[in-house]
């Protein structure tokens, strides 16, 4: 390496510094989800960013929903989809294959990429530690099957795994009182769990740039809102119907005491260290 | 309750007292498989006892391999075995299923029925915290795909979830220094576990009252084998095929530590304190 | 064992299970006296049932007066009791023969007891780290010598003794500001350490099967009461006067903030047993 | 206080200090007994020296034998002394008597008064926690009752007690495996227990001045001697009869990791301060 | 040593115990300076006296300000004094030999000192870990340098210290939050410290006997004043200049939670001692 | 920032993932001087560099020397350099100037420095905490001077400071056991330290691009060297004489048990980091 390179690679170090030293010994709930959940090297380069996260001081806890692999699962067994007033059921075999798929192998891949990269990484459902408690949902009455809304969030098991040094990584799948598995949307479970911790950050993942003032608009970035203006967004439905989710989740999450939250676009590689260490960040930031 | 009744009931708890003084703080490996993982009743009676046995000082660990859920995934995907040279081959495919069922469905409904009987418990494969490091197995220099057996066990996640009053249930899928998914046979993953923590006792639950004297007749139970004689009688082809691998993982257990080793009826009621808190506890002993 | 009888006796401990976990970590005081205290069998039993209890995770701490100890010493010494106002005097010479017997041989020799049955125990008078601050009754105004009633309850040495796994032994023995040692009803001092510990549970071993709704009825059992109801009954003089330091003693602990209290017949074996692991329990429960 | 005064109060002050860093969070056992232990006026100044050298930093522990209180209560019940071959027998009930005064009443006169003069204490007998185990001693074969020699000490109680800055005050009663109550000389007893807890001194309070060189001549101190001198001079004789368990004693200490031991006039007040905060010390030191 | 002087020594170590007791574990801010701090044998003697109050339990923190040293280096540099408006100024020049003198020189022979007599001692200046943070004096709206008052006292480095076991040396020179270096007047600095800490005695050696109650007549000492009457004496001018700012500083702990401050003669050998261990005490006590 | 340059930046992040995991927790020692330790610029990047370190995990512990602050208050004071027999003598006034400039301006300026950056930093000298213990040098049996060499190094206060986060800032000033003042060697003192913390690194700053092969040819670097090829190379006296006290201190320390240590160029801009982030490294690293 040239010694000119050597001095450039020094000096973005040490412009990172500032960045280390805020969110040392913090909290910070990363939403994972999207195309960088699909795409072989953007999944390396996701496990690479939060073992370096860990490592310079921060306190990363990883939540995801499903990826490729509730599809291809689904496929396989050749299971349809089905609907009640236009909404798409989780029957119980549904919920079954869900499960499999985002606890038994999502997950698992996850956990094993960040353990080769270096990092320190258990894998946890809500059911693990009684982590996501949740309740059916019946939208208009609705019965949809096992889909579910957080109740609780006990934080015991993640607190000990982040004292203990792990990164955990947490699917979607809450557990009922009454014992049933219900499949929970990762946006809402990854803004419960940040306010439930009162992370610093909760950085959701997704496939654009950010919100947008003009939903039809690409270039129309919005770098920074209050959550007030957010939800006059929602209410007068200038918000994108994909995006509401994720808006909503960040607003939750500032309730719940959350600093900043932000809406970045995970496709490009290494997204999260340049939200995390410069000014300027990515995405849009929804502050209280 | 009549008082002659709960005079009964007092009599019982306290001849158990010697059983709880000599367990106290010791580690219990668990192997659960056959009939236990699969009728109901049963399943929540072993849970039952696992939580018993937590709260009177023991420090279980439970392994499990597959039970059901891996042969229903299989022919709804519609899956069928392949053999080489007479070996049953877990091709990539097969191994995605049984992960997903092994660590996303048995491993998480186990941990379920735990918490909803009062214990705690956290459910791992042998992914997280790299807690079963494998290696792939060549029988004959066949290739028979993604099976694996035990190279390593890091035990760190498991003591720190013991002293946080954990119950860690595992499954028996291992992770190779390759990144690849590896199925272990979860009698050996039990053994090689229960070394590695040097516990006080394993116990593997299978669907026969012990190891047979005369492998035809079912009453010849041996009540007690040292390590020598059970290895003699595996080398003169005494034992039954189905029979070994669980003799082996004690004989393995023993040579790294364990201090008795026991092969056990699971499809008894209860089986777990009938050996636990009993002199003669049930099933065959195997002994240093 | 026969198998029928090991599957009754692995019920029998499951059904313990409930009550282990509801009285996990939590404090349980035990008044030691009369019948339970003189027969060597009983002694045994109680002692065992003690250590049970500690085992299975209770905090368990026993207050006793005076057995036949005290009798026999001061029939050994030729001391005859003195009245003043038909009130019994306790001179210094037989509160110095009453501490001899109470402290030095009941407490020591209940703690040797517990040792010997596997149980870790340390004996306590009220002198110990100055446990049991007492001041000087003066009935009426009439002086009885050296009796005294509890004016503060130092927790410290208990505190430590119970972390450090140790079952503390405490003689109902008082000292006062002036140095005095004072005589204090143990009854009364049970129910005071009770309140000062804020304990689950205060347990009265007594000779008779509870409250009785007729005191001139052993059949009129009341199995449970408020402690309104129990002051009223008092009142009304509808209670024994042998039961009223007892019924009193319950009153004073549910007023420091324990849950629960019980007078149980002592005479029955493993009382202690029957109440803590039974939904009826026995004898009369007190309550808030 | 004249200034003059003030000046040389804060010279001895200054003087101290060597011997305060010297003994700075180390053990100190203590034997108490003789005068010392009957005389008001000088009980009071040995509980104060101690608190004085739990101030400082050291970490006395207390072994005391009996005082007037056994010869009172045999006298009392009007017990006589028997003999077997010349020796004194203690049967049952002088075993009982004298446990009753050393533990009930010795043993915690001694702890109140340590608590009256602002230290913190708390008594033991041999029984608690299994202190002193002991064993039946048949002298020349001879039954002599309940006297025993030490087998084994268990120091965690004391342990504990140090550490949460308590003066452990011992009795020398010791417990048999079979339960038996042993009466132990307490000179042996403070020995085994400095012995057991590598004491940095053993100091031994007596009526004379220290070891003689001509066991008829008072003025014949020896101010120091080594073990070898030590045990020449038991064997040659040169030893007064009472004086030799106190020598025995010290050896066993000094065999056991003790630094020093110190035979001391405890009939002189402050004594134990006289010892431990000069160079030359009173009395007469046995070093290894 | 006669056995006369013995026995008065071990009496006087006796009265200190109530002083001992009473200043257990709590925090003592000595403000050195004057002639203690110049001649020899006192400085040895003042050093002695805080090492022995660190052993007896207490927790001596030494704030000093300027000895002989920056006097001495002044004149080698040949530095002479320039004043604005009648003030003495502290040009960048003056301030660096001041620091020099104070942290490298002052500071680190009494730490040194205090490591020779068997203390252990850290030398802190109000640079390390930001313990003293300054703003510039601007007395009349003058510039007059260097010159700075405490802004906010850090206690966390004296914290860690002093439960280490060490006793903090503190040299009074203040960071501003500009990086600037101040000279801080050492008795206010050593008030602020008092009050930070909450300590229970402030004490300032001087070079007089204390405060008068007529400034020109040296044997009118007014052994005791509440805070009230100090600013009252201040606000009539009957306190002699050189005297206002220890007594300001002793007002300013007294403020803040200390308990008890001193104003002694550090002329006197021992004065600390005196002061600390008699119920008299030297000098002038302003307390709430 | 465009796009682009944050993407380089996060990708110059992640390459400096395996340095920062290899040295997690890990301490280094810095010797600093020469240039790095005169010109403003270069200062506050060695601290940046520091507080990164820092922040990334690593313990950095800095020994330095005297920088331009002797030269100039020898000056000011008009100090001459005195010789015996042709070595430069340190008397007493000398050391006193050192010490002063050492330890009251360039410690604390360090110090200050480090903490403006947001680092947490408490000054040393060898003085506090016994932390270096030094012998008086008679080179030849002549008498130079204060000029001493390392005895001892303790190492408790470091081990604290690092603990408790802080980077520990070292002045090369050493303490006799007869109390006097050393000036010691840095370079050697840094070795000694490393080798005492059995420091992962020891990093040297000079003011050349390391060892060379040919000492007249600047550009032959020597990359790599074992401690014997140094040994060897001073030997046979390749080596430049200013640069042999650093070699042997790089030996010193790696006979100490140090991994690797490195003599850098500190005139280049965050050469610390270019040393401990990349590869190549940069100037010569001695190796076992």
């Amino acid at each position: 390496m040239a010694g000119f390179e050597l001095a450039e690679r020094a000096k973005v170090l040490l412009e990172a510094l500032p960045y280390i030293r805020e969110y040392y010994g913090r909290r910070v709930v990363v939403k994972y989800g999207g195309h960088a959940m699909v795409e072989e090297q953007l999944k390396e380069t996701v496990m690479n960013n939060l073992v370096l996260m860990h490592y310079v001081g921060m306190e990363p806890v990883l939540v995801h929903g499903g990826g490729p692999e509730i599809t291809d699962i689904m496929k396989r067994v050749g299971k349809k989809a089905e609907f009640v007033n236009g909404l798409r059921v989780t029957d119980r075999e549904t919920m079954e294959l869900v499960e499999m798929a985002l606890t038994g192998k999502t997950n698992k891949s996850i956990v094993s990429l960040i353990n080769r990269q270096g990092g320190r990484s258990v894998g946890l459902s809500g059911k693990d530690a009684d982590l996501i408690v949740a309740r059916k949902m019946e939208p208009g009455g609705a019965d949809i099957g096992f889909v579910g809304e957080v109740e609780a969030i006990n934080t015991e098991i993640i607190d000990i795994l982040v004292r203990e040094a792990y990164i955990p990584v947490i699917s979607s799948v809450g557990v009922g009182a009454d014992g049933n598995t219900y499949n929970i949307n990762a946006d809402y479970a990854a803004g419960e769990i940040a306010a439930a911790l009162t992370a610093t950050k909760l950085i959701m993942m997704t496939d654009v740039t950010g919100v947008l003032a003009d939903k039809n608009d690409p270039v129309s970035l919005i770098p920074e809102l209050s959550a007030d203006q957010a939800r006059e967004m929602i209410a007068s439905g200038q918000i994108d119907k994909g995006m509401i989710p994720k808006v909503e989740a960040c607003i939750r999450a500032l309730e719940g005491g959350v600093e900043r939250t932000h809406i970045i676009d995970g496709r490009i590689p290494n997204a999260l260290l340049m939200e995390v260490f410069t000014n300027e960040g990515i995405g849009t930031m929804i502050v209280p």
